[in-house]
């Protein structure tokens, strides 16, 4: 059991920002910290990173420990980053044994959607269900995997990776290597795609002209009835749909939120994929699921890297 | 800890037959039985079930447990089956309960493609993994996962269908209520529809006038380099290897294990599926991975019964 007054900091790494928070036990958040990510090498990232711990504990003591959340691939085993597209200087670092090195707190490092995933599952739009299927929405498609509190590693760590379920055979290439995963179709990229395919071959739309052909753009017009932005909404919601749709037949989870940019796209959007995954599902299994828009919003990075930290030492 | 000499029963009942075994605890069959299953009704059925445990007992002492697969959906909470389409008397039926009730013994039931997953991975092709996905290939495709040696059931006990993943958008309708699905191609029914569609497209072929076209025919073919019976077998593996893929880069497992009636083509359409599958996967989670063919053959689903029964009683 923690002190009543122990502390956790959560850092998440992004490609632009670093931001952090201090949260206690139950997850509050009693500091936060966003300044832009210094990546040019890994010691100047490392040296940030410890450095935001020193200004989150902020003379409050010592954080009983810290948990930082990556935009890239985390080894579980040994805790290396085996790659991170937009921060290449993390490319191989232990990242957590180096922070300890640095800060004396124990630290330990996660994928970033993963982060976020159990961040929903422990106080947000997860909460009460013992199997979560996390989606994150955004340039890619993140996701996550808690099962019972726990995020689902896999062998190595690498689970959990619904964007590139591929629904589309003959689709786009996709930056994984293979193609038609459901993230050419439903990253941003994809929706601006689609919508310039129909707007080229001629379909009146009131998108014509806009840019970027965001989401929150086209689910704007849709909900004007915009024929063109919702032929996009539909593509994109039955491409995420065929995704959870598989992951619901394989792994009977309880509860799927659907987080990311997005996501702020509402229920307009989530009511769609939760029909697209209604069709092909198996009733008995659809029937065990509910659909939740993500709660947490902008702190699910941090409040879930600070989590895996309270799990790394037996607190959680 | 069993006692050196404990036993076990597995019962595996299917839409024809019923079989079974008795086991030791290191998984040893010191016993058989194969009887036509009689299905009529459900006190038929339990009785012979009942029956049967007594034959393989066989003066032997009473078995420490018994496990039962059965051909339908099986909640994990309740033990109830909720459909069992091949023996429709086994409908809202708790199998364990009403077992242990006539037999005295401790009984448990499960999904059969789950019990034949744990056979595997226990005692065959998935010796030495920690995360187990199991295909069985036959009529339908079915599949289980066993993790760390348990059967992975999901929320309320209906995981491991990875039949049932989506492949093609725009496929023929599935018994499951979707289309499209993994098993309308790759199951026997879908060797046959796809053969019989190039062979009336005029493609000349070994095939022609063939019947049934079961994958063992297509597959002799194939290796005869028939061209459409390479098409046939190319379409099959394509499609498991889009659903294994989806299912690697989700759980990140370090073993897959292929069994069932058409497996016997063996590696021929093994290294099919395993180069499908890596073409569709992430380089780093598809380099934890092993394909292997299942090593059971029919004995895996007797043997994993009596292992759900060993587990069931907490000797596993």
């Amino acid at each position: 059991m923690p002190a009543p007054d122990a502390a956790y900091i959560g850092l998440d790494v992004g490609g632009t920002f670093l931001k952090g928070a201090r949260i206690d036990s139950s997850g509050k958040v009693l500091a936060r910290l966003h300044e832009p990510i210094r990546k040019a090498g890994s010691t100047e990232i490392l040296g940030q990173l410890a450095g935001a711990v020193e200004t989150l504990e902020g003379g409050a003591g010592p954080a009983v420990a810290v948990g930082v959340g990556l935009p890239g691939i985390v080894e579980i085993t040994r805790g290396r980053v085996r790659s991170a597209p937009n921060v290449p200087a993390l490319d191989g670092l232990k990242v957590g044994e180096e922070l300890e090195a640095r800060t004396g707190r124990a630290s330990f490092a996660e994928n970033d959607a993963n982060a976020a995933a159990l961040a929903e599952a422990w106080l947000g739009a997860g909460r009460g269900a013992s199997h979560v299927l996390y989606v994150t929405l955004g340039t890619g498609v993140g996701g996550g995997l808690v099962f019972d509190g726990r995020i689902w590693m896999g062998r190595n760590g690498y689970a959990g990776e619904i964007g590139h379920i591929q629904v589309q055979p003959d689709g786009v290439a996709c930056g994984c290597g293979s193609w038609g995963c459901l993230e050419t179709i439903a990253g941003i990229p994809g929706w601006a795609r689609r919508a310039e395919a129909l707007l080229a071959a001629g379909r009146p739309s009131t998108l014509a002209g806009r840019s970027p052909l965001d989401p929150q753009v086209v689910v704007e017009a849709a909900r004007g009835e915009d024929a063109v932005a919702l032929e996009v909404v539909d593509g994109a919601a039955r491409a995420i749909g065929v995704g959870v749709a598989a992951v619901l037949d394989l792994l009977n989870v309880d509860r799927v939120v659907v987080g990311g940019g997005v996501a702020s796209a509402g229920f307009f959007l989530l009511e769609r994929i939760a029909e697209e995954s209604r069709r092909r599902t198996f009733p008995h299994v659809f029937a065990d699921v509910t659909f939740r828009l993500a709660e947490l919003g902008a702190d699910a990075g941090v409040v879930g890297a600070a989590r895996v930290g309270m799990i790394g030492v037996g607190n959680g």
